[in-house]
């Protein structure tokens, strides 16, 4: 079987790598950029590197890895140009809008909306792995809207590297990644500029990666690109999120400057709580 | 040699058991609850456990690993029971109280205070793990107020477990730990706040390990008690670096409801620096 993946970033170049290990299974590539085309190569991430029209004739599944805002622009125009044996899926972080513009597409159901939940801090081809995806979940979504030969087909790829699949409507997919992924991206990004604002001449005196600090910053060095697109297709929850979490941080905050220590350890206490929720 | 660690939690016990393991040291255990003095022995942290009285009379260098504000409390008493050939330091994450109350204890010179950079988000003598300081700071404040033979014997501790000693003044000290540890501990909580908030009945659901979340909320398990009185013993430090968090989360947030991407994409870029003073 021949794939195509769209994008060989950090998440489309794990991808391939996973699937090109795979018996029987040939994975074509497409990149804007060309030195990532040259490295996707290089890296052994893909079979060949192709043009996009061409990655279409040639594969039954294609899989769109670009940032959400280009998969949201591609989508429709692809869905018009593949056969009823292709499938079109994605790998998007957000999936309201995405769905939406395929929403009265009469292809739409051979499309199948996915995005597994793996990832770093890193990005680009070079920061491709391999067993990215084992034991993560990937969520489908509109799984209703998709043909049954096209989903079976998509799960059986994203199980065949790892991930266990699982169904939520694309609206409770994007409230519920605002808070366990997006707003963890902001809260890191800004806690980098916080801290790059005082501690700008102190690099020599700190080994910072041994606070604390390395591990809740450690999503401050993502690709601002990516994000800056997921997070205008998520602004709605993003920002609902957002604002719950600066309450919670005046709240601490007029704790602290109160001296109040009985609050800022019942605020602790609570959050500790978060112990149950991770597995 | 006999050294003393008073409190066998995360710190003390790591320390124990990195000293005990050392030729010709005997390591003397303090612990106010029992339960963390029997387990300190079942676990072989210490050579033995006694009172705070006979650990005092028995050692020759008394380390003080409790919670910042016994650790004020405490430390003028016991300066008043050692001699002359004997040493207290201490490991507490806050430093300018401390220092401050024995400024005039005549006996200041037998005290080194210090602050190794290290740790988990456990707690408890459980939480002790051998080679916790390999490669680590420790921040030693006053150094000139300490007499030589003190310093020199206290340096010689924290270095045989692996850390670098470093020298700093108590409120510089105390101003850069509330960047660079006490604001991403905050920043933890509060993300788990906001996220229990929402996600409680989504547990089954996502295996949330697998997202970004899982890193920027994992100081959120930490020991309420212990943080409790290191925020309220770095208050002033802590508050302005929250400050200037929660502003960077607002100018984030007003972006995003702007709909304003190239503002919030330059922002990212400008936290994507921290990769240069992470080393």
């Amino acid at each position: 079987m021949n794939i195509a993946i769209v994008g060989l970033g950090l998440i489309g170049g794990s991808l391939a790598r996973d699937l090109k290990s795979q018996i029987n299974v040939k994975v074509i590539g497409v990149d804007a950029n060309e030195a990532h085309q040259q490295m996707a190569v290089e890296l052994g991430l893909v079979d060949e590197m192709v043009t996009l029209d061409r990655a279409i004739r040639q594969s039954q599944v294609i899989v769109l890895a670009i940032p959400v805002d280009a998969i949201e622009k591609l989508l429709p125009e692809l869905l018009n140009m593949i056969g009823d044996d292709q499938v079109i899926t994605d790998v998007g972080s957000t999936k309201e809008f995405i769905c939406q513009s395929v929403e009265n597409h009469p292809r739409r159901s051979r499309y199948v909306a996915a995005h597994p939940l793996a990832g770093t801090e890193y990005s680009g081809p070079k920061a491709a792995i391999s067993h990215l995806f084992v034991g993560k979940k990937n969520i489908i979504c509109e799984k209703e809207k998709s043909a049954e030969d096209a989903l079976d087909l998509v799960e059986r790829i994203f199980r065949s590297v790892g991930l266990t699949n699982l169904y939520m409507q694309p609206s409770d997919h994007d409230k519920h990644l605002a808070y366990v992924s997006h707003l963890s991206h902001v809260s890191s990004f800004m806690l980098g500029m916080t801290v790059l604002d005082i501690e700008k001449d102190e690099s020599q005196i700190f080994n910072l990666a041994s606070t604390g600090f390395a591990s809740t910053v450690r999503l401050a060095k993502s690709n601002p690109k990516t994000w800056s697109a997921i997070f205008a297709k998520n602004n709605e929850h993003l920002s609902t999120a957002l604002g719950s979490y600066i309450n919670y941080l005046q709240k601490f905050k007029k704790a602290i400057d109160d001296k109040d220590l009985l609050m800022t350890e019942a605020l602790m206490i609570e959050a500790n709580d978060i112990k149950k929720i991770l597995s």
